[in-house]
């Protein structure tokens, strides 16, 4: 059956209680707006919130600012801030420890180029610390950043790679950039979910069959992502739910038309959408824009990690350390 | 009201034909179809035809090889020879006259950078039979290009530029290249259509508000376009329509149903798009690798008109020619 | 013979001062320093002073901040200001005017690219003002730009292209961006040359050969350059010239070495630079990391001339104008 | 003291040559020519031709076709051919052993971009072998490849990287693509060199200083590079060695110049090359066109890589299998 793609844990929320009155059992929501920035914390906490959610436990900090769509420098700032902030308060970041920045996605595909955008601007640091520790030594913390690229590309599941990596250099932390799928155009690019999870096999708009996560790795693993797609399905099935929604609202609950709907919902919805969508593919929906807000908002998750993991530079310092 | 986008004569063709019996008054078709490639002449013969269809009278070739999606190297050579053989017999073009290849869209948007990604690999040579007509002198056709932008990054009307450029070095024939919107998922970036009627307002994927063809330049404008987009708005309709078709199917016309549904559609099928897509914006659809199919119909368009342009010389010629 | 390639009116002066004693006759120079940028105004006041500078008749203003290498934002942000206020006092932009900015070069050669990337973020209003003369009007100045490209390119000289274009939309100002050769490493990337002489024949790293100046438009033309490449011929002809003055000090002029190094230097430099340089080439000499510079230093470009352009606008305005 | 750099054993031998008769003792060569393509096996046999060459015992065969430099699709053919023979005959690949292939240096530099740019058309098949064994099976050899970055952007050594994905993935054979420096400049961009001792520490024109060759890795490593690059301090220092030989041709070997040319020879070559290229820097030389050029040769060796690995495939196959 078709099942609505969304990455965001947000967006599991808002689907499940679509369907169900009150609160999603095992699952705490925490909500603050501040400047045109909305806060949600949601948090998963048991294995009942998990089954329902389609997520594992662990806390999903969602960033909405939906006027980053407009270009606003204090905005912006804003929201690197905030991110640096929720990294800061979601992880044990410190000067002391090791961190590895993973920017996952496809160089070569618009909307999937986000994490290795972002590492472009990370400033890395741990080279430094290791050739010139008395130069560079208690004021930075040892960051390392890395593009493994998708396993179209490379032949090699990204899980893997990462698990190499990390098994060799043996960070303290690793945090993910990913680019995401969401059910709602207004979020993209202008979202960031920030969780302590990882990544799980099935999310991402990549093929990331294998789990980057504390499991895997042996590390906590914070996931930071952004919405850059809609599903196309998606789309399909939120026109074919307006109509009969509306046409449910004209129609009395004993009518023949109220039970042919409710029946074909049931039975056919997946063929529709199916047939709007052929050559059934990796369809996606964006703005026309997209290459000019993944820029942006790439530069905003930049800013607010190399914030939150180098409390003690400069931004000039940082600027020179970034090539 | 909410109209279907389609730059595509041949689909303006196929709209009129769900609602309307026989062919349309004012055309003509004629359909080949040979070694994977189909190629169909819709001719907008009179005031009647362009009435219907939409579209200014004159000749509409499309060329659809669905299989150029699967990297075939014989079929595309084909498909680059197909578009020779329509550009030499659509337009006059000789070893003796001028022409000015204009590649229309914007660089930074990947759907919408075809035209000027064609503009780079076609031969130019004006420049050489003006410096060296003795060493260029008969064998080559004199060709400039151009890639105008966009009127949001240049502040000045597409148009305008090209009529400008054109009054200045006076070419014979004028052959524009440009990005459009279908219908269908499956002709994105493997169908190309010629036509002798140039470029009028609304048409394409950009702001091209002023037309660009003989009446507003005085030189014949040949324009070749690939449809690299499906506005989202599309996918939305046609998923209602496809339910309302199913519905329909199974209610009989004196049901109270069926009258709901045929009232619906006038009254409210656009709201629901409009709704299904807020933030009403440019959305678009597209397959996710949509990169690399653009990278490959652009090289397809490049050597078709590199063809049609100098008979005269081999591929090594025009490779050695191209920057 | 060889000649030393330079863009920049005071390496002219320099290599003038290398041969001669005292000023140039016919120039007049202005220095000053302020927060480690160093201007320097080189007017050439008569046909007596544009033979010895090989330039015409006009001001060409230099602004060079050796630090720019190491980024630094607050430098960045007073250079920008700097340029605006050069470009302020050399012409007579004010609201009222309608601005042209020509970004000349080749976007695909990475030295060359200057122009067309900071054409990519001038904050265009013209087609605002036409479109929506009482929401846009007494506040923004009339800006539009382009990228016309080189000639191998289009087969079209960029000055028919300019003067096509400004015949047509009559601006009152032109100002151009192209990359220059400079003879000094420390120079590429770091300082910028603003003239109010336009663009004459033989400047520039491209192919322009015509002229872009008020003598062929018509209007004013500011030509703001910035070196990004020395030629290689230069690096090999400045390691002779050690050579040779190594050995002078080292030889009394009455020995017959003296006399063999003065006489070689007349008849055997050019040749002996052609051998090191085989095959004779465009070969130019940058910094590995050019492609970060030039990106560091086209953005500075484009701040400075929207603070001269658009006084009225807040940076936040300016942002969210620029596509 | 200054050293010339190069990355080409040729160089190694032509600089050896220079200041010494006969040929180098425990070296073997063995030239070839054959349509417009000169090979070129230099064979260091022994310690004592390490010792002299300045490179480890092994073979290093150069492809050199100087007309590369003109687009010419049969040459260009030949030289993808050329190239698969040669990696055949220095390796064992078949259609049994896993190939890893890494490509080097960094993205966002031009002219060390080649090994990325190399990597993006490998036919990748490790996961199709893995996930559909009975379709894939024995008629594709089962390759994988990356790009793992340069120190400067990772944090973390090459070697490291590499060396972490051969331990987890298991490969019979890596083979490394990488941008060399030579003396030359028609060599830029025309010659192949590929060798089966990997890289070795302070070869490239990247960071990369620690060996990834068969005693790092365990597996075979069969390195291919070409020169994008010459040292600007190399340009310098021709210029002053010609001057030198020109003056020394016209001076008696009795005579005082004779003697001061040759003691400052020793003395102060070094810093008349520091002066010329003050500030120091990472300075390179290249042909103007070096986007286009590195285009074309990585085209030619990712072909050539591809027809070595997978013998069992036609072109088209590969087409559809690349992304």
């Amino acid at each position: 059956m078709f099942s609505i793609r969304t990455d965001l844990a947000i967006e599991a929320r808002e689907l499940y209680k679509d369907g169900h009155a009150g609160e999603i059992p095992g699952v705490s929501i925490d909500e603050k707006e501040e400047d045109g920035i909305k806060t949600v914390k949601v948090s998963i906490l048991n294995d009942e919130g998990a089954k329902a959610m389609g997520k594992p436990i662990g806390d999903y900090i969602t960033i909405e600012a939906p006027d980053l769509r407009y270009r606003d420098i204090e905005l912006e700032d804003k929201v690197a801030q905030k991110l640096a902030d929720v990294v800061k308060e979601i992880s044990n970041v410190n000067v002391n420890i090791k961190t590895l920045v993973i920017g996952l996605g496809n160089w070569n595909v618009t909307p999937d180029a986000l994490g290795p955008k972002v590492i472009e601007n990370i400033v890395v640091t741990r080279h430094l610390k290791e050739l010139a520790p008395l130069q560079f030594g208690d004021n930075i913390c040892s960051v390392s950043a890395m593009a493994p690229g998708v396993l179209g590309i490379t032949g090699i599941e990204t899980a893997e790679i990462v698990k190499s990596i990390v098994d060799k250099i043996k960070p303290d932390l690793v945090i993910t950039i990913d680019a995401l799928a969401s059910r709602r155009i207004e979020r993209l690019a202008t979202t960031i979910q920030i969780s302590n999870t990882g990544i799980s096999p099935g999310s991402g708009i990549g093929n990331k069959r294998s789990a980057i996560n504390m499991e895997s790795l042996g590390v906590p693993v914070i996931a930071i992502g952004v919405p850059t797609v809609v599903d196309a399905a998606t789309i399909a099935n939120d026109a074919i739910d307006y109509l009969e929604s509306a046409l449910i609202k004209n129609t009395s609950s004993n009518s023949p038309l109220y039970n042919v709907l409710k029946n074909m919902d049931k039975e056919d919805k997946y063929a529709l959408i199916k047939e709007v969508l052929t050559p059934e593919e990796n369809l996606i929906v964006t703005p026309k824009e997209i290459d000019l807000l993944i820029k942006n908002i790439s530069s905003i998750l930049s800013r607010g990690i190399n914030l939150a993991l180098q409390p003690n530079l400069t931004v000039d310092e940082m600027n020179q350390l970034v090539h």
